[in-house]
């Protein structure tokens, strides 16, 4: 959420030449996504997005993400794609890094989603697994369950200074999730980071789905729980309408299919999500030195969220 | 040059309603200026800078600069005036901070301007001193030479801690520096912070003046100064292309008048401007964790300007 590269307009300018979209008017570092820069960039023809992929990317993994776009572009998905330059080329070198120039979409990301634009996202999501259906890229989830007793264990103790007891409360919740975890469900290409801070909005309609940058193949029903479990909440943690949370399900019902079996597993996925959310940020938390100017986010708000799930699961997706 | 204060969307079009604006279309945080929150804001109508006035601005000083700048704006210059919402107010207040709806220009800083892009930059500020001659408002410069001895003692001998011997060698500069100022040259609002970040230019043409929020009542000819010690290093402080500096004279005296005497101090005034940056940097580098996201400007680099001042100031502007 900061830009830490700099590039210069002069650089700008050497990078838009390879392109046929027009000559620079405008640059503005942005704060926005995953640990990337990104770059407001205007042209006399266009706007652009002008991502610079920091360490937390890794270059290898570009080309799943592109070619993921490109499918979810080519099927009328709501997705920003990177653009080719006039040798073909859409990754290129800036300030050291790799970088892409994307497409610029227009809306905002809400922070208090009604239930009409829960439900117009989630079956954004619908219409988007039904389209990577026969995307045949693969990635492991490297955020995945496979590595939360990994990042458990980096976490250690600290996250006792946390909250008193919490390296052992996430211990029994892992284990008892990793014990229930529905390996045998269907698997595809997921977002698997589907906050409203990645969903474009213009009033009820979707404008974008963006931030792909933890796309992986995994239980599908999971993207789904990670959704819910980030947009039913406050930022607190605290349960918000109940409403929100039926229109996810019922506007991702509307554009594609879920089995009896990923419904009854819902609840464990989305305690599984907030595991890995609870774990992520709780290592980001430790790690980032509180009068750091970047936002810390509050790990123990997906604890909150956890033990709901873990009284309330059974009957809030049945 | 981060976001420090969300705004939430809901929260951007309750403000836009306030305006004849047009509706929310696009928000994004944007790293730019000193420490306030900017957002770069699409409407259906337009598109503007939201700025919101962290604690560095002073909200007692939010109405010499928005005079500032809507004189300089009757007066033709490029600079972006607050706008106003249907009542005729400017200052707003969001996410608990006094902010401003600006106009955007487009134009792009520079990091390596070329000796005709300096020339037009002068001389957009010699247009901006002649506008200012009739302009009465008075702002005392909070970061000016009878405030540089409070902030060399705060910083104290922590500056030894980035050069050793930094604390003697700056309190002799500024000794030096103090009984060679040139107080009765004429006084003028002026904009105290030029460097090129702080104009926007297409190609060699100037688009904007920006970031007034350390504009003040002080010495005229300090402003070129300022400008000349920014625009004529690189950023380590080695001086880059010496047709550079003579751009920048020749274009402020293309558009304004720079007397015999005002020249003749530029030498000490540029002195003065290295103290001022040395120390506001040295400020900054001893308070800010190393490993904090915010990069860090090396204070040295306006210890080998000072140096090359006090060496060649009197051939350099002669």
């Amino acid at each position: 959420m900061a830009v830490y590269t700099h590039v210069s307009a002069e650089e700008m300018e050497r990078l838009l030449a390879r392109y046929d979209s027009g000559t620079l008017v405008s640059a503005k570092g942005i704060a926005e996504g995953v640990e990337n820069s990104n770059f407001l960039v205007e042209t006399t023809k266009d706007r652009f997005i002008l991502t610079l992929y920091e360490k937390r990317v890794s270059a290898d993994d570009l080309p799943f993400f592109l070619a993921l776009l490109d499918h979810l572009a080519a099927h009328g998905n709501p997705v920003p794609p990177a653009i080719a330059d006039r040798d073909g080329v859409k990754i290129q070198k800036v300030g050291g890094r790799p970088a892409c120039l994307i497409e610029f979409l227009p809306g905002v990301s809400l922070s208090h989603p009604t239930p009409a634009q829960a439900r117009a996202a989630a079956a954004e999501m619908g219409r988007m697994h039904r389209a990577l259906v026969d995307f045949d890229h693969t990635r492991v989830n490297t955020m995945g369950i496979d590595v939360w007793p990994e990042l458990l264990e980096r976490c250690g103790s600290d996250l006792d200074t946390i909250a008193p007891g919490l390296f052992a409360r996430v211990q029994d919740a892992l284990s008892a999730v990793r014990a229930a975890w529905p390996a045998a469900l269907p698997v595809s290409a997921i977002h698997a980071d589907l906050f409203p801070d990645n969903v474009l909005m213009l009033s009820d309609v979707v404008t974008g789905l963006i931030d792909f940058y933890f796309a992986c193949t995994d239980v599908r029903a999971y993207d789904l729980a990670v959704m819910h479990s980030a947009w039913t909440f406050d930022s607190a943690g605290a349960p918000a309408d109940p409403s929100v949370g039926r229109a996810l399900i019922g506007g991702y019902e509307e554009t594609f299919t879920l089995s009896a079996e990923e419904r009854a597993a819902l609840p464990v996925l989305a305690r599984g999500a907030c595991i890995r959310f609870l774990l992520t940020r709780a290592w980001d938390w430790l790690n980032t030195p509180p009068d750091a100017l970047v936002t810390r986010k509050d790990p123990l708000a997906y604890l909150r969220r956890l033990e709901f799930y873990e009284k309330h699961g059974a009957e809030l997706f049945a």
